[in-house]
């Protein structure tokens, strides 16, 4: 079997703290991997590499695992530009936009829903996202939840049904009506071509009765739960998610002290959504507060078409350090490690023996300069999917 | 004469008010260009458009003006991410910090400066930008000086002499002697490499008599004037800058009212530079006071390794907008017809008849997706130099 190293690589991120400088990132300078049948075989100093059949110098270039982006919306038609602006113009972000994404995305054929998901993989994949985990939440009926997902599922197998969106207009005066199709024969339809279910808990979607009832639903024909929790303002979300041991919940921008000690208290992973702040001109979530009290944190995009129409994990980073306290080590480590985490993946997110090879090189002699160089698109390449 | 036609541009950006909307960019839908001989002949309703030898297709894409990167110091070795992360772990920015990048830049070769310059410019272009000033300032004395502006100018006719960018250590004791070296023999052997002159009117670099000093004697040798003022607290030098009718003034983040009122009342353009308050931490300049002022207001990246090491002018005009209180219209004018009139240029920042042909192509449908989608490289291609 033809095996490759990739040698002179200046700093490497294995994200495995027994390697390199036993920091988090388990950072390797001069390092050398080797990768054989798309798994990671052998990672080290340079000077100690052994022989292989293929080389690849990287001129000194930084590698890092690729980017998992744990939080996405990607199936949808049209956009909403025009929302965007009128919000940068003083109009705050209300859950409610989400209907026009509804009614477009519901009109769309499939090829046009495939395209645009290939559309933006494939941009995702350019910003070095390696890993993405897709949702459905804009068709709201059985048939368009169900379609949603199984497109999604041609791109990855981290698909969440998220029917517990928003309530669909036909349901307005019948929000329990939509419970009960989201947890009956939309779950059934949907179930086959998800790994996790997930829901909007929050005011103007749904409460915290709702959601648990969504939630153990779908633990029940075997998804894993996945919640989103505490953007728009305080609430029972994050609490909920801890009680039910769910892997992740996501947003938590509004958190109370009883939040950030569920939180610390439980296996469950905050992820942090930092382009949804930008993009709503939002307060950022407190990441220095949830690191410090031992809570384990993710980095995703949340890349969705109202909220914050970003795919960029770069972008994820720089306002995390920039805005949420958080190191350049650390926001590189959530949206690598801390993703894979999120999705209770052991096999990515991480660049040491048995891990899948799945990287991305940097135009940069180093990961800080994801921060220190916002904006700048420095993936060089993106490795493994 | 071979013409091209681009057909099937979604959305125009010309920044001619005299087309399109009416609006300043001059907003033509489903519009067409031609281009003979590296300047735009034609322009309008795609339906109206003439027939040409070349057609290009743009699918509905959206056209703009290239982007006109006014202000960025790109002749420099080494880098500084490390001082980074320690800024952003609480360290203040200084700037005093440029003299380690006064050492590295010294102790490089012609070769490697540049090599990195041609590096910074090919990055520049993929994010849209077609035309960039160049600083000098990190040689600091006449050799290092004249070889950093004869090496910029191998990128661009838009050169600047930036001597009086911090007092070099050898001078530490003879700030007044470092001037009389700007203004005497560096001058001379920066000013054949030279369309501007410029200086760093700030505590901790020079002050407005030293400036005004500067600016003259560059003026008496036919330099334009150019000034950095009033970014790290308030100071003489947006003050200074129009009163001497300078063609722009940079940075302008502590204003008081006299300072806008001076602006207003004078032609000289302030240039904001938000990637600077984004990677130092700092409070962002107010651009709607300046906007409702009357002020005419350019974009542009400050690419540098200290306060500022992104390229992105995408990146500018989503800051813009989130957190200056510009429309996505415009930031996108600052970053194209504003830079261009910060650089006293009409043939380029416009798409217009006569015009230069530097423009970029959006992989979108609007040119609002340039803050509507933060992070994401959205430049297909960018076209003239």
């Amino acid at each position: 079997m033809t095996n490759l190293l990739l040698r002179n690589i200046g700093e490497l991120v294995t994200n495995d703290p027994a390697l390199g400088d036993g920091s988090a990132l388990g950072l390797i300078r001069d390092a050398a991997l080797v990768v054989e049948a798309g798994h990671v075989v052998w990672v080290g100093p340079q000077a100690s590499a052994p022989v292989t059949d293929v080389v690849q110098d990287l001129g000194g270039r930084a590698v890092i695992p690729g980017f998992v982006d744990s939080h996405a919306h990607l199936v949808f038609a049209g956009d909403r530009a025009s929302e965007f602006t009128a919000r940068m113009a003083g109009k705050p972000y209300a859950a409610g936009g989400i209907g026009s994404t509804v009614s477009a995305t519901r009109a769309a054929t499939d090829e046009q829903l495939t395209a645009q998901v290939a559309r933006l993989v494939t941009e995702m994949r350019r910003q070095g996202t390696t890993t993405v985990e897709i949702k459905s939440g804009y068709g709201l009926t059985v048939t368009d939840e169900a379609r949603s997902l199984a497109i999604a599922r041609a791109f990855t197998e981290e698909t969440t049904f998220l029917g517990a969106h928003v309530v669909p207009p036909e349901y307005a005066e019948d929000p329990a009506g939509y419970v009960d199709l989201v947890t009956g024969p939309m779950l059934q339809a949907a179930a086959p071509h998800a790994r996790w279910i997930d829901a909007f808990c929050e005011t103007g979607a749904f409460d915290a009765d709702q959601a648990r009832a969504v939630l153990t639903a779908g633990g029940a024909v075997g998804l894993g739960g996945r919640l989103h929790a505490n953007q728009l303002g305080p609430g029972p979300g994050v609490q909920l998610a801890c009680e039910l041991g769910l892997v992740a919940v996501d947003h938590c921008t509004y958190l109370d002290d009883a939040d950030v000690e569920a939180l610390a208290s439980s296996g469950t992973i905050a992820t942090l959504l930092p382009g949804v702040e930008f993009s709503t001109r939002s307060p950022y979530p407190d990441a220095r507060r949830l690191l410090d009290a031992g809570v384990r944190v993710a980095l995703a995009s949340d890349c969705n078409p109202g909220s914050c129409y970003s795919s960029s994990l770069p972008l994820c980073i720089a306002l995390a350090v920039r805005e949420m306290g958080m190191t350049p080590a650390e926001a590189v480590h959530a949206a690598t490690a801390g993703g894979a985490a999120a999705l209770g993946r052991v096999d990515i997110g991480r660049l040491s023996t048995g891990a899948r090879a799945h990287y991305a090189v940097l135009d940069a002699p180093s990961y800080v300069h994801l921060a220190y160089r916002p904006g700048v698109p420095l993936v060089l390449e993106a490795v493994g999917r």
